[in-house]
């Protein structure tokens, strides 16, 4: 059935809302209790009679038993297992009892639901052995104040998670089942969990408050941590028994008393519930256009750009040129930079020399003779172009706007190219996700060769950034692969399901033009990060990057959230992961150095953590990792 | 020429002495004054001018200048350079500097100084680039008392170490040289070192105190420590001017008064220092035999014997035979049991019946005839056997000794054997060096069956141990191997380089003979270690594993370090690595879970560390390392 319609976007596992419900024999009967009438969509449902304990049955009956699980396989279709039921461990369980008896039934009783689930879903699956555990912990962190140290109750149920996960290595098919109570942690704790494979939230009924009309609601904070999960594809799980006394007109005949017999449709108890959930998910903000365009790339790693050493593809020129922010940031950098370099009243005496290098298919000589005829200014534009069969589009578009007077091509390398005269601007658009990673300082060095010494670089500056994220889906893809290489790559990636854990900070800032004798584009940067107190322990799986770039004086064009352009879709962030991801717990500062290193062929990047514990250099001497020259 | 002879032995590096020294261009010269003539056996040498500074030399003279290095390749021989240098990288050098200029500088010099050293080893070693790098740090701990946290000065210099360990990956080429200052910090802490990669100890003059006759001496603890680190193959180097005024008459006509052009031979002016330290070295004790023989073997990784799976070879029976405090103490054991069965005066009237079980080629039932005749008890022996190639000794061992009447062979498994009477008493010999890894517990459980009721087994009872150590020889051993699996095995070792940094624990027990009715040779234990406070942080890189056994009543042996069995040889430890080396706080706990699994065919340990962060599981399901059944 779903939760209803979310505008201009309908595809998230989170429209699908489950129910806990009780062991029950009849799993067909369970099913249609709560799904087919009553507008569930899957049951979370222990496989085992609770009763069950191995040591008592050999005890009884010997060896020769049947196992007491909710019906065979066969009662429901292998669709309808895998679809509409979760099966529950069941909770009685414990594996560190110190009664040994206990313990050994535990553990055979553990194995038995496993391999049972297994066995209903191997059916569905074919062998594939893809079934994901769930590992189902509150949502609690309590505050620090109570210093009560020697407790043993549990604090932050993040810690727990976090050890069982470690413990397991952070195994792809373990995830997390999260019980909300009706008190929650802070906002900087909760935001741990985005980073964390969270599957499903299990939202109690005594979670819930009661509005006017005696229906249930959720309080203003509730509301916001629901409708995150649903941007996170969590999926909800009602739970408890009703504890709100619907007005009778609204409930039918029947409100309030529950008989399974009756032939005429009974209203589900929890109804109100899950009509309440599916209020909060209908009344979601639709999806931008651009979200829905990025949906498909969400935390999903890419390799950068090697722009220099390849050539880039019809296809990424298209698909870059449609982002009409940038070229209007451009523009506008590019209007300023003439009306200082020509003052009114010489509009006619003075023709300013411009310069696109790296002028691909021509979006900047666009936007530079727009500027142009925008502020009455007299232009000459040299657009050079390194790659052949940008430069064969760059002629016919010239050529189809009839702007062979005004615009030299120049099918060059800006490295290489023996300038006819000397450039009042020079424009670029060479930046990649970090800034510097593409290589713009190499270039710009080259090119401002032919700037006149006053001359004027759009842009004029840039700085990349990183913050520390918990990511653990982004990790884990990078585990998979089971190599070191991987594990010392950036990546550029469109960041969803991860936890920003504290501001971000400055890294490397390049200025140009840079007449300095003792230039160097190596850098080096040391950073302390300190995590809000009340965030908790979290773990750093690695760190995002952004750049900033100034085009000219307070034009600026960027990715660094706090200041990031908005609407802009050129660039998804950075990613560099952490070969051991770090916890950091509460108050002790994370330490990071980065490097930027150029060798005659190649510039790398190399970073490691030095507190709270120290990490291996990543990508040493640019082993795993590299832009080529 | 070395630091004279120590009883017995006389192989390790540690009889070299070594002597720091300023920088000095004539490099030959510097070798005959410290060397020839004085005694010592290597210097320690700055190999570039200290007032260097690449920035300055750019500027005087462009880029043909020659770089200022301590003699060039050829004014030594190869083997001089790689007997007698040990060449030291520029004081000044600071790569983390906040002036830019000092810190190209610093990169630079570091980088030619370390192409230089390697340009003059590459000769010798033809192109192995195996050069040592040692990391220099005084040898410091100062007390937590001082409360000011926020100091930056260094508190435990151990921690400085780790952390530039850690960013270098543990890397084997990577070394240590320790300033020993005239304060030394408490013996805990001092003993991490022991498991860490110290090749020299640099002493120096301002730590000597003054004997009665003016000559230096160290304190206790120095000579202590000093001792400690010859037994660990760690090099002496003398380092400073001399502070003692060492009288007139014994010092010849030139003392106190250095001049090099002197003809006669001029006495060095740390002469007086290293007589001392050679004299330190010379009062050692000798190695006794039992540590001669086992010298080549320390920390060498060996894997576990497999006697269940695998048949062992003559070798093999002929080392551990030669073991007779194992076997003195079995007969001990036999003597009590046979005096407990056949009270004083019933010797005639009851004839005891002995089964050896694995019998090999026979010194426990030499052992058991030998406890016969002492205590005058009479004896029936069966020997049982497994391996058809041992049986054949045993034959004629029996046909030698004409013991045919009182023992007879059987050629079988004791699982398998299907035995003509019970047994009064059974003796085995089955424990490996973690007590239960050579699955003696399941031997026993099949032996059992043909033991009377109120039957004795020798041994009754057996315990493993572990205790967490720092072992960076064995890690690197470890994970040099670049897999999973020697990670997650278990390797008997004579564990000589490691700091034990907590007492042991017990792990699992076993009882013999065992009639319960749930039995299983399942164990699990969860142990916590507390590693003193004074020893300051330190690095576990697994644990080591030992074992007691309880033979009869009081009489026992074992290999755990409090309790061993006095110049027993027939087990090394057993070593259980960690795949991440993990660190540990002082007073922070260590909390450790071991697991004894058994499968049809096999079983297998699993071990983990949860606190004060969690480990992966090792070796899961028994994937890399099982003891087959």
């Amino acid at each position: 059935m779903g939760l209803g319609e979310r505008g201009g976007w309908d595809k998230s596992e989170s429209r699908y809302c489950g129910v806990e419900t009780e062991f029950e024999d009849d799993m067909p009967r369970l099913l249609s209790y709560n799904l087919s009438s009553s507008g569930f969509d899957f049951v979370v449902a222990p496989l085992m009679d609770p009763t069950y304990r191995p040591s008592l049955l050999e005890a009884e009956n010997g060896s020769s038993h049947v196992l007491p699980f909710a019906g065979s396989d066969l009662v429901l279709s292998p669709s309808q297992w895998s679809s509409h039921v979760v099966g529950k461990i069941s909770t009685w369980i414990d594996l560190d009892s110190e009664d040994e008896i206990f313990r050994m039934d535990s553990e055979t009783t553990l194995k038995q639901e496993i391999a049972w689930a297994s066995h209903l879903s191997l059916q569905i699956l074919q062998g594939l052995s893809n079934m994901q555990l769930w590992l189902r912990i509150p949502l609690l962190k309590t505050d620090e104040d109570s210093l009560d140290v020697d407790s043993d109750d549990l604090r932050d149920s993040w810690e727990l998670w976090n050890s069982f996960r470690l413990i397991c290595e952070h195994h792809s098919q373990l995830s997390l089942a999260l019980d909300i109570l009706s008190t929650l942690p802070s906002v900087n704790s909760i935001g741990r969990w985005f980073g964390e494979p969270v599957r499903v939230a299990i939202v109690h009924t005594d979670s819930f408050l009661t509005n006017a009309r005696g229906y249930p609601c959720l309080s203003k904070s509730h509301q916001k941590l629901i409708t995150g999960f649903f941007n996170h594809s969590v999926q909800m799980v009602l739970s408890g028994k009703p504890l709100h006394n619907i007005p009778a007109e609204s409930t039918g005949s029947a409100a309030n008393h529950i008989d399974k017999n009756v032939n005429n449709v009974e209203r589900h108890p929890l109804r109100s519930y899950l009509d309440y959930v599916g209020y909060l998910y209908q009344r979601m903000e639709p999806l931008s256009e651009q979200e829905r365009i990025e949906l498909g790339y969400r935390d999903f790693l890419q390799a950068p750009l090697q722009p220099l050493m390849d050539n880039l593809e019809a296809q990424t020129y298209e698909t870059f040129e449609k982002d009409s922010v940038k070229y209007i940031q451009y523009q506008r950098a590019i209007c300023k930079a003439l009306l200082d370099r020509v003052p009114d009243g010489k509009e006619s005496a003075i023709t300013t020399v411009l310069m696109v290098v790296g002028a691909g298919r021509g979006p900047l000589v666009r936007a530079a003779l727009q500027a142009a005829e925008e502020t009455g200014r007299k232009l000459k534009v040299y657009a050079v172009e390194k790659n052949p069969n940008a430069v064969v589009t760059l002629h016919s578009l010239i050529k189809l706007e009839g702007w062979e007077n005004v615009v030299t091509i120049v099918s060059c390398d800006m490295r290489l190219w023996n300038a006819p005269e000397k450039a009042d601007i020079l424009v670029s658009e060479l930046l990649g996700s970090f800034g510097d990673n593409e290589l713009s300082p190499e270039c710009l060095d080259g090119a401002q060769r032919f700037l006149k010494q006053d001359g004027i670089s759009i842009p004029s500056s840039y700085t990349s950034f990183i913050q520390p994220i918990t990511a653990s889906k982004l990790y884990n893809d990078v585990k998979s692969h089971k190599d070191l290489i991987h594990f010392e790559t950036a990546y550029v990636v469109k960041l969803h399901s991860v936890a920003k854990l504290a501001p971000s900070q400055s890294v490397f800032t390049f200025n140009h033009p840079d007449y300095s004798t003792k230039k160097s584009n190596q850098r080096y940067k040391k950073l302390h990060f300190v995590i809000p107190c009340d965030t908790g322990s979290a773990i750093v799986h690695g760190f995002a990057g952004y750049f900033d770039a100034t085009l000219y004086k307070d034009v600026h064009l960027g990715i660094e959230p706090s200041m990031s352009t908005p609407n802009m879709f050129s660039w998804f962030a950075i990613f560099f992961p952490l070969r051991q991801p770090i916890c950091v717990q509460p108050g002790s500062p994370l330490e990071v150095h980065f490097w930027r290193c150029c060798g005659s062929t190649k510039v790398w990047y190399e970073w490691c953590v030095t507190s709270p514990r120290p990490s291996p250099i990543h990508n040493s001497n640019g082993r795993s990792y590299w832009v080529g020259l």
